[in-house]
This record gives C-alpha cells, sequence and structure tokens, in this order.
C-alpha cells in the first residue's frame, strides 16, 4: 500500500526555505499545480480545471444534496455536545470563551466522515488532480461561532506542513465542504488568487510545540505585509460565498485566511487534506519535533481508494 | 442660537432603560423616524427616504467626487502623520499595536473637516431628515489600517448617547463618508435592516470612564446574543460595501458593528453625527460623569447652517 518517497533524499529545504532567518521574499514554486495530465479523465469541467490551476482554487457548487448537508451537520453538532466538555488535544477551542473551534482527525475516529474522506466527488477529484495515489494528511471538522467567531489569519497552509511536518513538495490540497451558507458577511475563507503560484518566506523561528497555540491564533509562519500586499495587488481578494453543499477546493500554498464572524450566523464546514503519497511526510525542518499524528498523519498513513458512497446506511 | 430643550424635564430614562440591572429585551421605539412630513422638500430621491426609515440606513453613491475624497484622504493621510506620536485624548488607537485608529473632533479642530459639517449634502440632508435645527453631537475621522484591523461589535449608537452622554430621545444620525473602496472583505460596516424600530435594553452597568476602553472594544452597552439573533433573523444583514465617494447614513438607533480587517486594503471614513437642537443632551443615566466635550458636545454646541462649500480654496 505504501510507496517509495521519492523525494526524501533531494534538498527540498533549500527550494522552499522559511523561518531559518532570512529575509521575507516571495520565490517562484517549482512544483506543478495540475498534476495530472490529461483532461479528458477530468471528473469536473475543463474550465473549472483551469481555474483551479491559474487561481490555485476552486468552488463547486451543488455537490453535496441537502440531505447529505443535513446528516453531516447533524453529525457534527452530535460531536460538538458530546466532546464539549473532553480535553483531549484534538479539540481546539477559541481562545478566550472555550467554545469547539475544531475538531480533528474525523476521518479516522468518526465513522461517517471517514465514509466521507473516500467519497469519490472528493477523493476521485483529489486524486485527478494530484495524478498520484493519495491519503488523507489532516482532517477536521470546523465551527465558526457566530457573535464572536474570531479571525484566522494568512497563511499558506504548504509553508506551515513543510518546516513543521516536513512535507517535502506542492502536491496536496484541501478540500471544505461547507456546512452553513458562507455569507459575505460572516467571515467567509478569504483567498488571494494566483497566489500559489508564489512561495512566500516568512521570517522568525518557529517555538517548541508552535502548533498548540497556531491552532488558535497563527504567530510564525506569517507572511509579510509586503508579501501580501504585492500578492492581493496582483490577485485581489475572493470571498468563498455559497450556499451550504458546496466544496472550496484549494492548492497547498494558496494563500488564505479569515476575518471575524459577529454575525449571528455560525459558519461550519469539514476540512479534508489530500496529499499524495509520492509525496508523504519526512523529518520536519530546523530539527522541530514531529507534530502530534492528529495535525499530520506519519505513522497511519493509508492510501484511499475513492469510492460513490452512499450515506444511507450511515 | 441655543434653543430650549423640550425633552428635559421628562422622565425619558423610563423610556429607553439600559444597564440598570433589568434583564435584556427589546422595547418598541416610540420616536419617529423620519421627522420630516413634507417629502417634496426632501433634497434626497422619496425611494431613499423610505429605504433610510424602513431599514434605518440609506446608502447614497456618488455624492462626493474623486477630488474631494482626495482632498479628504490627503488630510486624513497628514493628520495621521502629524499627529502619529500625539497622545492627546482625541486620538484612539488600536489595541495592541498602536496604530491610530479615530481622530475625534475634526468638526471643530480642523478647518477642512468643519468645512464639511456644514457642507449642504450631508448637514442638509440632516437638518430635513430631523426636520430640526441641528449641531455635531460627535465628529470623527477613521482609519481602519490593512493587515490587523480589529472587529467592532455590534451596537445602538443610540444606547450610548442615551445612557452615557444623555440624550433625551431618537433624534440623531450619522454620515459616514467612505474614502476607500468598502469591500465585502476589508471590514465594512454591517448594519441590521429594522434594528432602529426597536430599543435593545443591554444587561450590566456602566463602569466609571467606561468610554477610554469601549472605543478601543465595547463591554458594556452590547446588546445580547438573543436580541441580535432575533433582529438578525428578521432583517438580515446588510454589508455596506461601495465605491470611495459614497455616503452611508443611519439613524442614531439602528444597529451596526464590523468584522476584523486581514486584507492589506484599509478602510478609511469620515463620520458626522447630527443631533437636533431640540434633543441636545441632558444628564447622564445613573449618575454616570458626563464623558469628554470630544465625545459628545455638551458646552460647545454650535447649530449650523447648511451650506453649499467649495473646497476649491481649502
Amino acid at each position: 500500500m505504501f510507496t517509495e518517497n521519492k523525494y526524501t533524499a533531494e534538498p527540498f529545504r533549500d527550494i522552499y526555505p522559511s523561518r531559518d532567518g532570512s529575509p521575507a521574499r516571495l520565490l517562484e514554486r517549482i512544483d506543478p499545480v495540475l498534476y495530472a495530465g490529461d483532461d479528458e479523465t477530468a471528473p469536473i469541467a475543463a474550465t473549472l480545471v483551469k481555474q483551479y490551476r491559474e487561481q490555485g482554487f476552486v468552488i463547486l457548487e451543488n455537490i453535496f444534496s441537502d440531505r447529505e448537508i443535513a446528516l453531516f451537520s447533524a453529525e457534527l453538532e452530535r460531536l460538538r455536545r458530546t466532546e464539549a466538555t473532553d480535553t483531549t488535544d484534538e479539540i481546539i477551542r477559541e481562545p478566550g470563551h472555550g467554545d469547539i473551534r475544531s475538531i480533528f482527525k474525523v476521518h479516522e475516529s468518526n465513522l461517517l466522515f471517514n465514509k466521507l474522506a473516500s467519497d469519490n466527488r472528493l477523493a476521485g477529484l483529489a486524486q485527478y488532480l494530484l495524478a498520484d495515489e493519495i491519503y488523507v494528511h489532516q482532517s477536521r471538522v470546523n465551527y465558526k461561532p457566530g457573535f464572536r467567531g474570531k479571525e484566522f489569519y494568512w497563511h499558506s497552509d504548504f509553508e506551515t506542513w513543510h518546516i513543521e511536518d516536513g512535507m517535502p513538495r506542492m502536491r496536496a490540497l484541501s478540500v471544505s465542504i461547507t456546512l452553513t451558507e458562507n455569507h459575505p458577511y460572516n467571515g467567509p475563507l478569504l483567498l488571494i488568487p494566483g497566489s500559489h503560484q508564489y512561495y512566500a518566506v516568512c521570517e522568525g523561528e518557529t517555538p517548541k510545540d508552535h502548533y498548540r497555540s497556531s491552532l488558535k491564533q497563527q504567530q510564525y509562519g506569517v507572511p509579510s505585509d509586503a508579501l501580501l500586499q504585492q500578492m492581493a495587488q496582483r490577485g485581489g481578494i475572493v470571498s468563498a460565498t455559497g450556499k451550504a453543499g458546496s466544496v472550496i477546493v484549494f492548492d497547498c500554498n494558496t494563500m488564505h485566511g479569515s476575518g471575524s464572524n459577529i454575525t449571528p450566523f455560525p459558519r461550519s464546514n469539514v476540512f479534508m487534506v489530500y496529499n499524495a503519497l509520492s509525496n508523504r511526510v519526512v523529518e520536519p525542518c530546523h530539527g522541530l519535533t514531529p507534530r502530534p499524528e492528529y495535525l499530520c498523519s506519519r505513522q497511519q498513513i493509508k492510501a484511499i481508494t475513492p469510492q460513490t458512497v452512499d450515506y444511507g446506511n450511515s
């Protein structure tokens, strides 16, 4: 099931350096965005594939039915209720008031979301775009509460996964299945089109166990004002708005973040990160201790076989 | 120039109580929204007047020319630069990093904004809607920086002005002249249509010198989650987006706030609050010490004569 990681021996840290004392700057991406060669096998329209390649993300509407979304939402609510007082590391709370913000590793711990991880509409698409066998690098359900939902500052996931997890190259992507309507005003995902073509070298170093605080508030691996300005002036900013049941697919290096949510309307989603099996993580950079398994599949990597899932039996 | 305040003797505190230990609830507004009786003299289209009356706000586009906006913006920038190290109370800074967020009382301290306060497009409209002589209750320039612009939580201005300043009744309005483009994603003003018809009684009491912290982060005079939910589900939420040069006119009791701004695009505006001269402030509620003059004109009330202003001579 496991394939050889062909990048392990390469000096990938010289290709995408960060937090190593060198100044903030943009490096050009050297990896492909679209690994697939043959568009005839694409599971989505060619124009959508093109959008993904050029912008670094694509929003697919009406992928999941109302019934499926209701099922996922009910499961998320059930998890929030039953784990409300749970203190395991997989559960991340809002700073200040302690409401649950995210629950990680749901593709392993939860039967429904385990099924979802192999759902052809997600896993099949990821396998196509990455043109490799795939596995789940990370999964989570996110709940951005109304009234006091905090912002999440700009970041490239890849920068973190590369430095803190040792993900060699840009051959991973995230899918976010929206369980609530994303309005422009309730803190939707913001993305910078075209930012995936540049690697933003971040200043500063990484403190030990950074992940404990970074999941609540990012302090390291933060792109500089000047780099963000450069990228946003070139590509603009897009708010990923849309009805529940949409899927936002974005490249691992697309710069994204979200503002606060003061509205009464919460925002929730299920998140799956697919990585190419050939791109599985090696040692973290700078001698950092590997982050826990719930943030980064390292020991428990299982290749996924995309399939048609019937949630009727859940 | 000064008229008698006909409300002084009335028990207005029983009409719009708040922060008095009683539970959070919505009271129906008993004051008119539109004091003007004769629509034929309206300085804006009747449909816009209707919007203002029904929603509690109206967005007027292209009110100021690019040249005027450039002039106001340059003045705001000049003020930010020259007052960057100033520590007078009129200057409010962002929590944490100290960037200037607002400068108050610019209608008194600054020649250009003094002219603007009497500009017919603002003052004439305010005089029409309030159907009285008017004065500036408060003025400020706001600068919501990019990257780290903080949110401002939901509030009705009237609740604060009533409790902390002793403004008797709902016969005041704000105008916000936008100096930058308001995108959906850079923390635009959010308003709840129809919320102006209800007075949200807030829980808690008011600590001494509350204004010092409330201008940075609201903690008292905050409507409850349940009341906000009720209002937002009834009226929805509108993001006041639009190009520089627009004017957002909103009733003193319209529930509003804004999310954070993580984008590189700052958001700035000039704010004028016009109050009816007959509605000038009396004693604050609950024996509170009056807030400073820069937040609430009390001693230095000057009726305004709306006029056509030529900024060419500035």
